[in-house]
């Protein structure tokens, strides 16, 4: 089974969006299986963190904006924006897909793992997610 | 079908449980299919590495270390220790899950390859890794 | 369904093979799906990435050559050669496995998502990659 989410980061960074897939879960009604969740871009990309505490969210953006920092020197793909090239990067370092297993009719997350889009983008264009569902 | 894994990492590091999942997979007696892990944390993650040389295992160790070391300045989430932002970050850097095909009954890794949790925190907890095979 | 592609990449940076993986899906004739990738190898990975302007490949290959250099003090595992523990770490950074949705038959790409192996070594060998689909 195949659905589509589109996310709306507000801005840059971390945007939390467990609830959606939970919900696509739930309406699928599988007892067991796998869910499989797919960024349909270069410059936005998937991560599971701690969504209990906001600092630490905070802090991994602020960790990779320091690592991959945009102006780099190195950087000769800078035609769409000075906070292009340090998405792509910033992408590659994260993870472009993820597979979560179904565990009792719902996801196998752990009590503090939540889901999120990681946007790399200044001003962030809607975000396609592919959502597949096994049984 | 879903099986629980729970590992015990002696230390920080990375701690190969290749022999569990193998043990799985043969039990399962799939012919080809897909296993799928995923940890259930996020203060430690998965990864594939070299299992021929120790040293290998000890560079990644100490280059990630480096990295993403404790006691940096940018953190505010230290209320759980020095050691925990940083088990945030480097499990951000790898795996939350992998698949490997299953190939003529087994799991398909290449000679040099070996399935570890990569243990972010000094005094670990034990960590419950899901495992999801598919015919 | 289980296929083989053997990658040779020229040399050391990203090869694509996008279109080698949009083949195998065609023959497979699945309406709807998941194709999982999986590299057999610790000193080559996968990416997907930016495939429009091969700048971005140039500036990712060039940043994490410098983020992972060769000669670092630090490695002790240098018998295979000087470029084998920063393989592992480049590696370690990237992915193992990749899993992409099926969708009306194909790919379920982005428009500007290329698949890629990220060939870490100097001299590479030939790499298997595993294509696992399932419908």
């Amino acid at each position: 089974m195949l659905r589509r989410l589109e996310i709306r980061a507000p801005s840059r960074g971390l945007c939390e969006f467990t609830g959606e897939v939970r919900a696509i879960v739930r309406e699928a009604g599988l007892e067991q299986g796998l869910c499989t969740l797919f960024v349909r871009h270069t410059s936005a990309s998937l991560l599971i963190q701690e969504n209990a505490d906001p600092s630490a969210k905070r802090d991994l953006e602020a960790w990779i904006a320091r690592l991959v920092p945009e102006g780099d020197s190195l950087y000769t793909h800078t035609l769409e924006g000075p906070d292009d090239m340090p998405s792509h990067i910033r992408a590659a370092l994260t993870a472009a897909s993820l597979s979560i297993p179904i565990v009792d009719g719902g996801l196998g997350l752990g009590t503090w793992q939540g889901i999120y889009l990681f946007e790399h983008r200044k001003r962030p264009p809607p975000r396609e997610v592919l959502v597949h569902l096994i049984g």
